[in-house]
């Protein structure tokens, strides 16, 4: 068992928790069959994700005022579907893509993992989503988050310090009692500079056959797991 | 079962959810008890729950800068404790007697009714309480939140608009799409005002010999429960 213990572990979410390109692969596949509308989804998923950190960036740097990530994900659909020429989406078809990032699909050891680590820890998602995305993503896939850090509480979005230091001002504890648990190494490095716990374990299928890093622990993190479930064992929970 | 459903039903927690009153006495019993410190709790506990408003309407006018429900019940704690002349009082004792609202019990129909809440809607706490607080009065009590609107997310304490509309926000929902749940009417009133629904079941054992109003719905609230399990079957969970 690990020897230092933290009070709150909180997930980085999507890749970390939930399979973000499965989950909108399938739904996009079976939405464009049942209505008929042909269009490479797999490759409209890849450029959707690919968009993500550019457009938190501008938000990041000032550019653009607060923008929830539903929204950044909604301005980046409508500029592929327009340069994919996909035709025949009406608004409400939009809107409820767009909803596709509230119904991702847990990793298979997430719940179980989860609900051995919340008997003994408060468990969260610190996530650039937003608290809506969040809640009802826990809702859909069944995660049992004691609380929702969504960047909307932060009005900051990761690795912005204002979110990892904000969970332990919430939680009235020491930023090194929080626990920051993801798949992607810049994460935990950015969560250990501010004096948060770390930990890692690898999601190689994330990206599926574009994945290029976080196949491994790059750093000696506080605890390397091989997934949620190992990493509940490894803190004795 | 009610016509009109709400998505997302936030609740009051003090008197609403758990009984503050008994949960303190007897904790506060029981310690005085243990460490040979006389006094009366009973009254100690209906003097500082009478603090709770005045303090939180300082906050509220401005005339103190945002401060949380911890910090207020701490330095009303210790003004009554030099009142009482309570004696023998090391910091440790305060800080612990002080987080004696982190651990209050709920009653008895609160845990079994919000789980079947749970299953048909967003559930929360929509409380005064700082999210550490009510996080560890969830954990300590098994109360199954979907997540913990804090007054410390809004920086406001109810019936401030800022509160109620907060929640509809968060959640990327209308308003009328929110229910208040409280024993109290005035919250009920307040929240109504800025276009959520509303619930109302009474506690009348809430403030003991003391309690004055609040046993009977005094307006026609969108449901009118007997208690937490009731609303749960008046909704259809």
């Amino acid at each position: 068992m690990a020897s230092r213990q933290p009070v709150a572990i909180v997930f980085d979410t999507f890749g970390t928790v939930v399979d973000w390109r499965s989950s909108l692969i399938a739904e996009l596949t079976a939405f464009g069959r049942q209505r008929d509308i042909n269009a490479d989804w797999t490759a409209l998923v890849d450029a959707w994700r690919a968009s993500y950190h550019p457009s938190m960036d501008r938000v990041r740097k000032g550019e653009q005022p607060w923008t929830t990530l539903d929204a950044l994900h909604r301005a980046s659909l409508d500029k592929l579907v327009a340069e994919f020429g996909i035709k025949g989406l009406t608004e409400a078809d939009l809107q409820h893509i767009n909803r596709g990032w509230h119904r991702l699909n847990p990793w298979p050891d997430s719940v179980a993992g989860l609900t051995r680590l919340k008997r003994k820890f408060i468990i969260g998602p610190l996530s650039n989503g937003n608290v809506s995305l969040l809640l009802n993503m826990a809702k859909h896939a069944g995660i049992p988050w004691d609380m929702i850090f969504g960047s909307d509480l932060f009005r900051h979005f990761k690795p912005d310090p204002e979110t990892y230091l904000g969970v332990a001002k919430l939680l009235d504890v020491e930023p090194g009692q929080v626990m920051m648990a993801a798949a992607h190494n810049n994460d935990l490095a950015n969560a250990r500079k501010v004096g948060l716990m770390t930990g890692f374990f690898a999601r190689p299928g994330e990206y599926g056959p574009h994945q290029k890093r976080d196949f491994a622990a790059d750093q000696q993190w506080d605890v390397v797991a091989k997934d949620i479930e190992d990493l509940a064992t490894q803190l004795g929970a």
